[in-house]
């Protein structure tokens, strides 16, 4: 698993006093960044090294993420097939899970335009982020049940109307 | 259906030469202020007003989408729930359809903190947009036959490495 | 002049419930779009046919925008020099005036790294949107004042607390 | 002066591979957290407690930034007058100084709609991060100089044509 961690800004909050939905996808990229950087070592965005295309991608608005406390987004490999891989992120705000959502990409020759059998290097790498989908509930579940003495009081803003 | 007529601008592209993935949510979101609208007439975004809470997203990248021609996004109600809506997105270039989407949102007293029934009068004009996946898909489907004679030449950019 | 009409979406808004101030760079790229269609009719956004390198920009926020309006940016030519152009864009809601800016933009050939002189050509496209500020504050002023009877109700959100 | 870490993410850049020119506001704005903190230490985004509005902001795009690199955003106080001040950011990347700008903020409440006097106490803590242009031109001149041994073959997109 990876973690991200991110400050949310002014601009990323909207009128109703929570971070937007559109704000999520833009997060979740960022946290993609190491999950690129095994299918491409240096970054490069170009269609020679550039190998993946993001086929979907779905969210779930589960609280309000609010200004003023860090964001922890965590990122799961949770399906490795053949040639596309799916990915988990979650994002954590004062102990709580707050949104999800999942994504697959494509491994993709963009010279070609064609998809690509995943190396078995790259998989190895991968498969040290796996987990079920079924575990992670579990153990969220847990973590959530944990925190949950700690943190009634510090979602300020639910009471501003 | 609604029609939001959106002319992309440089930033909504990267490096990979296409509108980024995060750029659709931005988009759909835009193309929902016609039904926002159907819910509180003046839009007015107070937690005493507003009255839809997004619950879940979702988008699919079918084929790239480019700066420089403008993208039509077509929004239906796809179902009408007792206190939720599901909508459909899809944007369309030189066309072409290059992504779909849909959301559901759920009809919200932001002060009470709980789901509403969703009125009759709001149900009525909502339903003037509905239309069942089967129904679209085929007249998407012969959409894109009719339109494929003319644009083949139209996306220049494939051809840039 | 060129005239863009923009529809705010909510997520342009921040929890002081106007127009965040990092969406204004935004508009007026978007504003911006036929002013490179001069240049590069195609708007080809590669090294070898895009001419354009933004050098410096800035923005004055005069009144708070609100969502539930359209934005109306008018874009003007300030000033056409050898190797490079200065752009005013301003931003107009419900007859005011409420943000403006300028920037500069170097004729720029992307291959060779180097400015280029403008051809007269574009020169002279350019000039029919030339205004200097001193006519533009004239004009504005004037504008203002006849709007003004119309629209003192409009701004709904400023009492909201 | 304030150091903020930013991982930009593929969004961030556009189709001329490198940062686009509407990020760097967004940038600069989570750089303003730390500043925000000493103004309203608990970030609350409400009328009641949000007691500073941005009046102006300007940028210089001095050097592509790119992707792949993180970036560090340095941001120092340049000017405390009696309700406003002013701050200066600046985008580093791989030892060198790619973007600056300044922003001027109004010490303003926000239910009686009218500037206020900062505080004395404001005014200690943001003298800690006081420095004249003067000053900092020097220390970045001084700085460039040292880094530029190291850092001539780290842009790797340069050349990409």
């Amino acid at each position: 698993m990876y973690k991200t961690i991110i400050t949310p800004r002014i601009g990323d909050t909207d009128a109703l006093r929570h971070i937007n939905n559109t704000t999520l996808p833009i997060w979740f990229e960022t946290a993609r960044n190491p999950i690129f950087r095994i299918f491409n070592p240096t970054l490069e965005l170009t269609y020679k090294k550039w190998n993946l295309e993001l086929l979907r991608c779905d969210f779930n608005y589960l609280k309000p993420i609010y200004f003023g406390y860090d964001v922890e987004i965590r990122t799961y490999v949770s399906k490795i097939g053949k040639t596309s891989i799916t990915l988990i992120h979650e994002a954590w705000q004062n102990g709580q899970l707050r949104a999800n959502g999942s994504c697959t990409m494509l491994y993709f020759d963009f010279i070609r335009q064609n998809s690509v059998v995943i190396p078995d290097e790259i998989r190895e790498n991968l498969s040290k982020h796996f987990i079920t989908k079924e575990d992670l509930e579990k153990n969220n579940k847990k973590e959530m049940n944990e925190n949950r003495k700690n943190n009634e009081a510090m979602d300020y803003i639910e009471s501003d109307i």
